[in-house]
């Protein structure tokens, strides 16, 4: 029977996951409003056009419905764009927002390890904020994850224009620049080779593309990509590199970042420095962000953007797996009621639950006992006639 | 252009909204997890059987969608349900659960003022817990209501028992049933009337259930509903609200309640006491729940539950409408950064941040304190060689 199954790629969080959702979502919105960033919220359905606008996103990565008046509708595939509509629409200046929403991917493969829904926490700052932003965005996501209880991560930078530069450079056309794009970020270098053989590009050339997926590791990476390339735009993108890397030493967080120049980009809408958090032990990046300039353009107003977003799943994975979960916490104090004013018993438990998670037993003595052994809870209170604070022998948090 | 609005129903919260919806919702929750409720969180795609099954919601309400398989998925119509699913699934005995999501209703009309989308905190009591868990759930709502700063609001008490086993006592059918229970419920008293002219109720019967609406007010109003019926099921629902409004009374909280046995139902699940917090300015229901014994049963696994929901929107209004409505904070501090070692802005930074918001202006001096003026901020700091603290002549908070 279907009804009591879920889709694939469709997932509840039962209390014990849901409570270090909470917690890690709390917690990172309280850093995110610490900068000064405030919290937003949009729709899960908008117009499809909104999320497609000039080759955005995909069309097919859309879960698409016609609405009651003929127009087609897509679940929000991006929060994003959709940040970058609300910006257009009632927005100028400098404007930081976050926001904690779930996005949706369509998927056709049931078997596929990926979610459909996924929730993300997300922040972007609009308006023009150059290299100071980025580095704003950067120390932001480190003090986020550190909040959240995460201390092995990894963000590694990378910077499309570098890529682009090169592919311009070679002479590749605008359609086989996104095809390589995604060839390069699955790290596809067969793919690539195979390519390259199609469009004719000379030996040499064929080397400097395929050894961008190698281009990783310390900043002094960068001295080598530099060598690799004579076209301007690789060129400006690596110096500005160098400064987002300085900076970052500087402000004394540089043991976060590393250089990674195989992302070219993770979404078609990033102009510049593109970052991903990786984290020992969660196959897929934890964090994904970069610059996107031209987004809101495309919606109808230009500005500067840059901003991230935190997989809250991938987030949870990295933290069980490196032993930074918490239990669900059970009970303070549990109570039950034989036979006692009403009164009596509600002003007890008010004054109770200004500190402590208070919880019922419907039942008796027994089962109060019962109750608090197995929960492990090391308050009981019987109200019989009176509130009668009980003696638990063998109860107590352990 | 159609990608910069919105669908009809849709919203976005820009940060004042959302601040206010935020705070609304991190002090309910704090009350419900005072009560040891625990929050779960189920995704927004189901089966749509799942919330069709044995007629729980009409299809016509639910956005549909064709899933890649050829299986038809619907949005979150109803989270009660999902609940139930999961308890189902995967739980036993006693279980007190809360959520915080938005459901979705598929309306054709445009111009209609309700949301398509629309954001809801509930919680869950499922398991035996019989008049105690009535009592301790519309205490939770009154301290959480009262915990968002809405004082003035009253939540109405009926019993689906009362009008079905009227209407079974005069002879009309489960299906007419459910078409007099819309009736009643827009308080359409003339559809009424007609629908009874076709059935051939006699005049005394056709009284007593159209003087179901006026039956409502001080829980004196019981008396007078119990000389309207002569069945077991109706006296015994007349009974258990009494019961019931005892209890409120003695625990000092009956100020807040008062009898509607209008309410028949707002989903077709209920099977017992049903709630429905209203709020003067505000034009629909704050709050809807009620017992829904059978709900678990058409999943799979017969249980006791109860339940309510919030609307954070009504709730809104509600809370704006009544004055309680608070301005998003603007930055506490705000600095600007000329010259000096990242090191040392960054350490001053992240001790400011502990306690504060703390935002980066980007530019110069005198940007810094034209951004105070307009935003009142109260403190300025410079970056220049040493960390210096301006003076702000006209800023301050206001």
């Amino acid at each position: 029977m279907n009804k009591v199954q879920l889709p694939f790629g469709m997932q509840d969080y039962l209390p014990e996951e849901c409570y270090n959702k909470n917690l890690s979502e709390r917690r990172m919105a309280d850093v995110f409003s610490s900068y000064g960033y405030k919290k937003v919220s949009m729709p899960a359905l908008e117009y499809c056009d909104l999320f497609t606008a000039d080759g955005a996103m995909p069309e097919n990565k859309l879960f698409k419905l016609t609405d009651t008046d003929g127009n087609l509708l897509a679940l929000r595939a991006d929060a994003t764009i959709q940040v970058c509509r609300m910006y257009v629409t009632s927005m100028s200046g400098v404007q930081r927002m976050y926001y904690c929403l779930d996005s949706f991917e369509y998927l056709s493969d049931a078997n596929s390890a990926r979610d459909r829904e996924f929730a993300q926490m997300g922040v972007e700052l609009l308006g023009n904020s150059d290299l100071d932003g980025e580095a704003e965005l950067l120390a932001m996501a480190v003090d986020a994850l550190n909040a959240a209880g995460l201390k092995n991560f990894t963000i590694e930078l990378g910077h499309v224009g570098y890529f682009e530069g090169l592919a311009e450079e070679f002479g590749i056309s605008a359609e086989n620049i996104s095809k390589l794009k995604n060839l390069i970020n699955k790290k596809d270098m067969l793919g690539v080779e195979l390519l390259f053989n199609d469009l004719g590009i000379s030996e040499e050339n064929k080397d400097s593309i395929l050894s961008l997926p190698l281009l990783f590791g310390e900043p002094s990476v960068l001295d080598k990509a530099k060598a690799l390339c004579h076209n301007e735009k690789s060129l400006n993108a690596v110096d500005r590199l160098k400064m987002l890397t300085n900076k970052l030493e500087k402000m004394g967080i540089g043991n976060y970042f590393s250089i990674d120049l195989g992302i070219v980009s993770s979404n078609n809408y990033y102009t510049g420095v593109v970052f991903k958090g990786i984290c020992e032990g969660v196959g897929a990046s934890i964090l994904d962000g970069g610059r996107y300039d031209g987004l809101c353009n495309r919606i109808g107003k230009s500005t500067e953007a840059v901003g991230f977003a935190i997989g809250i799943k991938r987030l949870l994975t990295a933290l069980k797996q490196n032993g930074v979960w918490k239990n669900a916490p059970n009970a303070d104090i549990a109570f039950a009621v034989i036979d006692c004013d009403e009164s009596l018993v509600r002003t007890t438990l008010t004054k109770l639950r200004k500190k402590n998670r208070v919880v019922q037993v419907f039942g008796d003595e027994n089962d109060l006992i019962e109750y608090c052994k197995e929960k492990k809870v090391s308050r009981a209170i019987l109200f019989d006639g009176d509130a009668v604070e009980l003696t638990l022998s063998s109860g107590g948090k352990s």
